[in-house]
Formats: structure tokens, sequence, C-alpha cells
């Protein structure tokens, strides 16, 4: 069977992917490429595999799609405490992905290679006849025995998060179509930008070690992301649902619709970074706003509660891509 | 849109996964995975996709899928003279890979990871409409300076090659009933298992440090890699065909076909090493036979000469996946 698409393999690396190479990447050109953390300090690793109809809409720009996958790993080697390195990414394209589709693509990845200060390692590029299915591996690095993890917290602890909250998941509603017709159109933009581009805390996440006792970034939605910290811990959480906090645009939607809160602490794609903490905690961290929502509790599960402090019904499970 | 695979990720990890789980891999619970090279060592890292109907059959079982992909990135590693560590997986697998295929999946990882002392780093495992869709990131470490790559040939060397050539493609080429009829039924098995279970030269690779000048392993093709060489390099190369290591079964199908030559040269698939040396080279490394095959000289491209010195024809480009 032939190829099925109309860039060979070495024409789509070499056109396409090759600018992109970071200096361990050896210009693509070997079987491998070299990487070392400085000294003192080991290596985060971390994968994300992307489907097309899945994760993202065919209908999506790939330089949206290409930044968004990248941003997410990001995200997770953030919320290690650890700064980013780089990365490895395999494609696998269907014939329809032709030049204008790859140079979209690359020019996403690249506008991002330039703001997050990482490059390309290596990787593989296939053809399929299937959807677009991506997987990026990211790099980081952090002082040996630095790295904040998800099963530091204890009871007493506060419950932080960076950022807005929620912004993800009404996104996602607003690119849909399925948010309320009142809701202002700057709001629907601003919600719709979110999803498609977050903002991994790539300075923040660092500046928190230290810090933070437990830590993870909210991609699965704040109550199943806590849930994981509370499990991995072997404690419970409480959260206070008006301490949650909310850009302009979330509160616009929730003014519109309170049942919408459900998708503010069920739904995902925040890619804030969610904390526990035994001590004092500043406002903002590398400048970036932190709030405190909660406090970790002896027990298991996780609690939202109203202002009069009443358990409020949560959605179980995690969120579940659209 | 719901899940479409009826184990959810969580469960497909927890239950399958985990279980492979390194010791850096913090038991996949948190966000990414710790690696480190040890003290004056560097990591090296490679990546291949596998794509259904592309590079392995619907109807090829999943054990073997699941090793010949650890194999053939355990090769490259191997190509660049490091020790294997471990490996990153992204799966994206639609529906109908359920618990059995899961298991078998899991259970092929298993017996590699033991017979190649490696373990599962992290990954992610997602939902697919499209065909199964694999993504495998491999770390090794090699002391630093000491990684052996494509572009150190130099005019003179020897070049050299590991084990036997064209397994690979005629073992493709017999479990797809391609081969002549008068071929022995033992040599059809054998060539159908070299070309579902590649053996990664994974101890022959590091001791090759000091030895080779460049190397890279067979995976595109004896002459579309010794290619890729002598470009990286700015030299040519010269093979002399009669001097190619052949396996009795690949010998059995040349001798009902000598147009299968054609397959020995041009396919892919081996994974032994292929390097250039400039000195005297062990005629057997870390157990395997080494066999010179030809020499470096000045000049631009890949020369076959037959027994009488004379250039024989050479289909161009690499080998492409059927």
């Amino acid at each position: 069977m032939p190829e099925t698409a109309p860039l060979g393999e070495f024409e789509r690396i070499g056109r396409f992917f090759r600018p992109l190479a970071a200096p361990g990447a050896l210009a693509l050109t070997d079987d491998a490429a070299l990487l070392a953390p400085a000294p003192g300090h080991v290596l985060v690793v971390t994968a994300d595999a992307l489907v097309e109809g899945v994760h993202f809409r065919a209908a999506d720009p790939p330089d949206l799609v290409a930044r968004k996958m990248l941003r997410v790993n990001l995200s997770d080697v953030a919320a290690m405490g650890a700064r980013p390195l780089g990365y490895v990414m395999t494609t696998a394209l269907p014939q329809r992905c032709g030049e204008d589709w790859l140079a979209a693509f690359a020019a996403g990845l690249a506008a991002d290679q330039r703001e997050f200060g990482v490059g390309l390692l290596g990787g593989d590029s296939v053809a399929t006849p299937g959807p677009v299915t991506l997987s990026l591996t990211a790099f980081g690095e952090v002082p040996l025995g630095q790295a904040v993890r998800r099963g530091g917290a204890r009871p007493g602890d506060g419950i932080y998060v960076t950022g807005t909250i929620g912004d993800g998941a009404l996104g996602l509603l607003a690119l849909e179509g399925r948010l309320p017709s009142g809701v202002a159109a700057a709001s629907l933009t601003f919600l719709g930008d979110r999803y498609h581009l977050p903002r991994p805390r790539v300075a923040a996440g660092p500046a928190l070690r230290g810090i933070a006792a437990a830590m993870l970034d909210v991609s699965d939605g704040l109550v199943a992301d806590l849930g994981h910290i509370a499990e991995t811990s072997g404690v419970a959480a409480e959260v206070e649902r008006d301490r949650i906090p909310l850009s302009p645009a979330a509160r616009d939607a929730l003014g519109h619709d309170p049942g919408l809160w459900a998708a503010v602490v069920g739904g995902g794609d925040d890619y804030e970074l969610l904390f526990t903490a035994p001590g004092p905690v500043p406002d903002v961290v590398a400048g970036v706003p932190v709030r405190r929502i909660g406090r970790v509790v002896a027990g298991r599960g996780v609690s939202v509660l109203d202002e009069g402090g009443r358990s409020l019904p949560v959605a179980g499970g995690g969120y579940r891509h659209f």
C-alpha cells in the first residue's frame, strides 16, 4: 500500500518540522535526540494524545489545535513545579491534511515555541486512513527532590487555584452555541478563546515549589482534579463555591443561567493550577492571581459548600471530553 | 459526545497500564513522570507512531503489535549507542478494542519489559472513531559525548551490519503469501516471526561505542538507511551484495526467486545495526555476529556491487510501509 498522504514522511519532516527543531534534536536527522537536565535536576515527562472528533473538532484551525496540544502538556509540566524544556511529537495525518494544513499547524507550534522557550526534539509523522491523531510528549526540569506531586495534601492545608475557573467548559458551550442568548458577544468570544488557547502557568508552577504541598492542573474539572489530589493524598477536600474565582465573562453567563455552575465546577479544560499549601500563599504568584477556595480535611472525597456551609450536589466522575 | 470506548480512561490505565509502571512513573498517578540519566550521561529520546492498516494489520495479535512497537524504539535507542531506560506511550483505541485486546496488548508489553529491563513511565489512553493509533517515546542513556550519530562516516571506513538482512521484508511477503511456493514452511515461519518480532540489538549498540563512527538501525531498508548515513556524513557508500549476511530462510527464498534481492536490499523492518568504523571490528559484538559488507568512499550516494564489482541497479527512495 503506498503512503496515503500527498507528502512523504521525509518531505513532511524536512519542510515543516525540521525548522522547529531544538538544539538537542540533532536537526531531526538522527534516530534519537539528546536531552539532559541541568546538574542537580531531574526531568519531568508527560504525554497526551489528541484525536480529531474527540478532543478537537475537524473545523478547528490547525494552528490552534497545535498550540492547545503543546500548552496542555506544558501545563502538566508546570503543575509538577518544573520549567519546560522541549517536546517530542508524533502526527498521524489523513491525506486531506495537505501543505496548507501542515503550514498552519507548524506555524502554531513555532509561535508557542517562541512564547514558551521550548523546541521540538524529535518524533514521527505518518499517514492514517482515520482522523488526525496527535501525540505529544513534553519535558521539563525540576531540582532533584522538589517536584510537586499529587499526594502531598494534609488536613489543615488551604486549597488554592490560579486565575479563573470554568472558562474552558463555558467556552466549549459558547463555541457550540449552547450558552443563553443574553450573554454578551464579548463574553462569548473571551470564553471561546480560553477554550481554544489555554494559558499554561509555566512561571507560576516553578514559583510554587516550596509553597505548594500537592499540585496539579485543572484539566478534568475542578471537582474531579481535586478528587485526584484527595484520593492520592488520602484526605478530603472542602471547596466554598462562592470563593471560586470567575472571569467577568463567566459571571455574565452564570447571571443568565445559574445552572451553569455545574459546568464551572465539573467542566474541564481550565489549565489553571490547583494546589494545597500548609502555610501562607501570596495573592499573586509570577504575575498570576491566586485565590484560596477551600481547605483540606480528614476523610475522603470532595465537597462543594454554599454560602451557608451546606454541601451542594456534585456530579460524580470526571469531565469527559465532548 | 460520550467516551466511545467501553472502558473509561481511568479504568484502562488502572487495570492494564498501571501494572506496567516503572519506579519513576510515580505509579502513573501524577501529571508527569520523573526521569534522570545517571551522572555523566545524557538521555536519548526517540518516538514512533504506528497506525493499524498502515504499519500493522488489523488481524495482527495485539501482543505482537505492542512488542514490535516497543522493540522498534529500543532499536533506535541502541543505534545511538545507548542503554534503554523506559518509555512513554499513548494509545488511541476504537471501541472494539475491549478487555481481551487490552489484556493481550499489556501482556506483550509486560513480557518485553522483563526481557529488556525497561518500564512504562507514563502516557495517555484515549478513544478514537478511527483505527488503532499508537505512539511510543523511548528513553535511553549514553555517556556524555559518546552518542553514535549518523554523520560520523569518513572515506576509508568499513561498512558493517549485525545479524542478517532482508528477513523483515521477506517476512512481510511470507505473511502475505507472496513468496514462491517452493520455499520451505520452516523458512516462511522464521521470516514471518522476524517481521513480527524484531530483535533490537540493545547490548550490541552500547558495545559499539568507540568502535562505530556512524550508526543507525535498518528500518527503512539497507540502501535507504545507508543513504541516510552517506547523506548526513557527506560521503558515498559501496556495498558488495554478496557480502550481505543472509539467514538460511532468506537464502531459501532467494534460491527460488533471485528477484527477491530487491526486497533484501530495499526492504525494511530488519532492525539490525548498520554502522561504519575506521578501525578493526570484532566478528561478534555482545553475542551478535557482525559482518563487513562494504566501504565508505568520497562522493555521494549508495552503490551495490556484484561479484565483478559492477554496480547493480538500486531502487531509489526508501522503504515505504505496506
